[in-house]
């Protein structure tokens, strides 16, 4: 009896390593059972059924734990909305995102030549991205304002750091324009953006490190150039960047860009720039159509700082013209800005480019938003010998504000210094534009 | 020892506030140490083992109950779809509404002039609209069948009612041409459409209750029109209703516009008008280019009424173009038109304007749609002194049949009453189209 | 007592029935009764005790029951993305899919005619569709490479295997044609796409089954054609299919295509084809403009079989042209063309087309995807009577990847084996081309 009561703990003693429950009871019996309140039988009995209840229970809570993992678990789609549409499946294998981005301007402008105030659309873009398959990228975004494809590419990301591009996207070339649209630091580029490389249907590989990105790539035409009898125009372009500093709100940035074009099949060219406004048509810069160019070779130098709220960037771009029996045509430019957020944000920066700003505090949310105030000074010179397109210098204030991540209001004034030579030799421009942007 | 025991029953007594479990198994084992049959050391050593057990089994219940709460917690992000997709986060921060509509047409003329019968897709349109961060709204839409940007704008919406919008949208003038192309009465609007204020873009405020609403806006040009070295055109525009009877069912409306606008830079304005009718371009009614003319004023006046199924709408509009060194021109047109759900629905209406049908019994669902009779009689005067653009009356039965929420399916039958005077003097065509539409 | 003991026993035993909770205790507690350790009074309260605890724990139970089946249901609807973005209501009666494809092609060419060597979106497509109220469905799609509307249509799915579409999208005939060109086995279709029905304004009726499918329709003119007082062009198409095997890589089909268009208002028609190539818009066959034109009727025989990996599909296409005062005009082609998968895949076929290839092994999830080889014979004659466009033979030799679904990388390579009679008789251009794709 001994022997079996000793067993009978035994057993229980496992049990209880699950559960503490009806250990007081269990005790009692014990106590009762020595006490000799119980007999031998009764306290069998009463075993028997302590440990068959002990059983249930365990089982019962194993199966409310169940269920609750199930319940608990995180679902295998993860969806989120702050603007557009981002969905991604928990595993990593996919994901989607329909995103879109409003520029909506007004310009007044004063000074001369006449250039017409009004207003215009600036952007107005919808795109779908995402991941296919973990390693595989895809992207399609239309331009609705001048029924434009601007980026549509298929992408290969299965090398860690690396990607591998084919379709139509971005030149790698100069800084500002490598930067969004939606983040740059005036409402136009400066005035050097004369000579950005563009779009082309090529073929890329990139690569970006914390300090360092390279990307080259071979290119032939614009989407929308119909296919004739003769050979489109083709071209390479490389950029490099390094950032020897690279933490959040310390930043500088170096970098050089190469891109090559050979000019077939028209062997012309044309440059030609606006004041640093996009609602007025009127070009107070032009070299008129280059004839009998073959080809062209664009240098550019980059430099930029990030030093908390203040940030500082600065271009030297330069372009050659090579023309059959006639001298070639050497252009060049440069821009140096800087801006300052009066309410303490720092520009992000990563892959070799500026990113979004998202304000500390947020309108509605008991603050005024990010305000940043900025300046810029612009030169282009498209006279060489006998080209005399005009030279021009322009110096712009800008107000940005960030009330909330995803909108921005931006308020510039531009002042053209001079233009000397061209058309409009002797004229100087003043520009007074606003934008409201949403984008995500 | 009786004061320990006292001091056990007292901290058991607050536990049980928590729980009543086991307390079975303590009455019992009081009771067996007041009859004596356990020693105060084993009941000491029982009430130790209850206390401890009862906390596990406490802190037990507390961790399900935590883990219940957070599976059956609303998810953060509500997704719904009724054609297209829409989300929303569950804070009213933000939320997503993917959407468009088609409206596929075919039309067969009879009478004079010769019109060509054919197809034609009236309207295929795909937005993105949103709100970010509660306050902030944006739409983005575009029409595909003409290739434009329809809504374009950034909004305000952090005052209660109040609105405040930026972009390109309609101008606020005329009940028929602010209520959505998806919810007129017939598949066309009346012939006084001709003096529609169309979209411009803007900077706009609006107003809206249940008794009254105001909106006022000041425009620029049509997007799309690249700006030159002159001045775009620009306007302003304004109208408030009042709905002194607003319940389901039941509604009186009244309203006034006022639309004015510079015609430079061109100095030239042309109104012209089809029979109601999309598929062909033949219009019966033209005043040709009126050149020198510096602005015009369009005033409105608009009057609705529901009761049950019985809607009636009427709109008067007067034109005004002052012209140079020539006398100026004034058009006018109005129209009535009614109608009557055979099957009891009623025209919902909200914000000065009406909405979309939803049948009471859907097809596929026991009922039979939506079924709307309508009738419309239509004026627009084109004659003015020296100008003879034509007078056009005409008649118009339609049949609207919505079988369930987001379709609809339309019969009309135009007959033109009389073209007097123009280029198509005593013509009367006749029009039989029918239309099939999704819309969400 | 005994009386009342029974009772309680009784009462018990139901509550047992739910839970076996506690009978230990009980066990314990009737022992000590029966001992005589407690007294009937005591035994009384011990055992109302006991069932009210057992009461409370039962409904503990079902209430954590209840949340854990409301924590565990399935939602309301399904999201999912592979690509794009899909929604489904559980219940059936709603789905949304936002989708698109992408082609970006690059081709070089040798021998003559020069063509030009160059890129090409070749596609850039967005759609929206989906389900309402379970019957209904719906579609808009937009092709951005060249700004036009493809699909858009509304549809009644509620009688099984019958769809009734009306919109705009492809006339049943042909089966390369019917095929997406996501789908088809070379990048180009053969050279008798030139008899393509193309995409109109109509009204559809469809019937889908495992072993047939007949499609007619009453089609209008293609949207975009602003209507004038001329009336539209008009037609029918049908198509019927039959396919006695039909069973997972085992599939014979035949099928009969009729097409007919009246050809007002120009009364002209032309027929002409580039090489199998879309970059360079060079045509090496072409009838030039055929006025007098009154109706045209095209009788389409297609011919497939898949038997494993193995797919050969064939078409015999010709075109009748009535003239007026001029004898008719006809022109014919064929093609056989035949593919084999390397690794094993069956193409799917399914409602009288063939559809999209899923890798039978992933790249990257330890496979290579599905290669295919493929070889095609074209003929295409524009020769008769007096008119000579020129009659063409091309070999093409294709290689297609399919590393995952949704994605697809191709080489072509065409060599024209002949053109006899037109502008480039006897000439015999090469074409090299590659493609990357991704659609969904």
């Amino acid at each position: 009896m001994l022997f079996k009561k000793h067993l009978l703990t035994a057993a229980i003693g496992l049990s209880l390593s699950f559960s503490v429950q009806a250990s007081e009871l269990e005790t009692l019996i014990n106590m009762l059972h020595e006490n000799g309140m119980v007999t031998d039988e009764q306290y069998g009995r009463l075993m028997g059924e302590l440990a068959e209840n002990k059983a249930t229970k365990e089982q019962e809570k194993a199966e409310i734990n169940e269920k609750l993992a199930e319940a608990t678990k995180p679902s295998d789609i993860e969806i989120s909305t702050n603007g557009g549409l981002s969905l991604k499946t928990r595993d990593g294998q996919f994901s989607t995102k329909v995103g879109g981005r409003l520029q909506v301007d007004a310009a007044a402008y004063g000074g001369s030549p006449d250039m017409g105030d009004g207003t215009d659309i600036r952007r107005a873009r919808l795109y779908i991205s995402g991941e296919l398959y973990r390693d595989w990228g895809y992207k399609l975004e239309y331009e609705f304002d001048n029924d434009s494809i601007t980026d549509a590419f298929i992408s290969y990301d299965g090398f860690e750091n690396y990607q591998i591009m084919a379709g139509h996207f971005k030149d790698p070339f100069s800084l500002d324009y490598m930067i969004s649209a939606n983040n740059t630091m005036f409402m136009e580029q400066a005035l050097p953006t004369a000579f950005n490389a563009g779009r082309h249907m090529g073929l890329m590989g990139a690569r970006n490190s914390q300090y360092w990105t390279l990307a080259a790539g071979l290119f032939g035409d614009t989407v929308g150039n119909t296919g004739g009898a003769e050979d489109e125009g083709w071209g390479w372009s490389s950029r490099g960047t390094l950032s020897p500093v690279n933490e959040p709100g310390k930043v500088v940035h170096i970098g050089l860009g190469l891109n090559y074009r050979d000019l077939q099949p028209s062997n012309e060219v044309r440059f030609s720039q606006a004041p640093e406004s996009g609602v007025s048509g009127v070009r107070i810069v032009d070299t008129s159509t280059l004839t009998n160019a073959d080809t062209m070779l664009k240098t550019g130098l980059e430099f930029a700082t990030v030093m908390g709220p203040f940030t500082a960037q600065a271009e030297y771009i330069r372009t050659s013209v090579e023309r059959d029996n006639i001298s070639d045509a050497d252009f060049d430019g440069w821009y140096l800005q800087s801006s300052y957020f009066l309410t303490g944000e720092s520009r992000p920066y990563k892959n070799g480019v500026f990113g979004g700003i998202k304000p500390d505090r947020r309108v509605g949310d008991g603050g005024i938003g990010a305000w940043e105030v900025a300046m810029r000074y612009s030169s282009l010179d498209f006279n060489d010998g006998a080209i005399e397109g005009g030279e021009a210098d322009s110096m712009t204030l800008g107000l940005n504000w960030y009330p909330v991540p995803m909108l921005r209001f931006s308020a510039n004034y531009v002042h053209v210094l001079d233009v000397d030579g061209g058309t409009f030799d002797g004229q100087e421009p003043d520009v007074f534009q606003v934008r409201s942007q949403w984008a995500f």
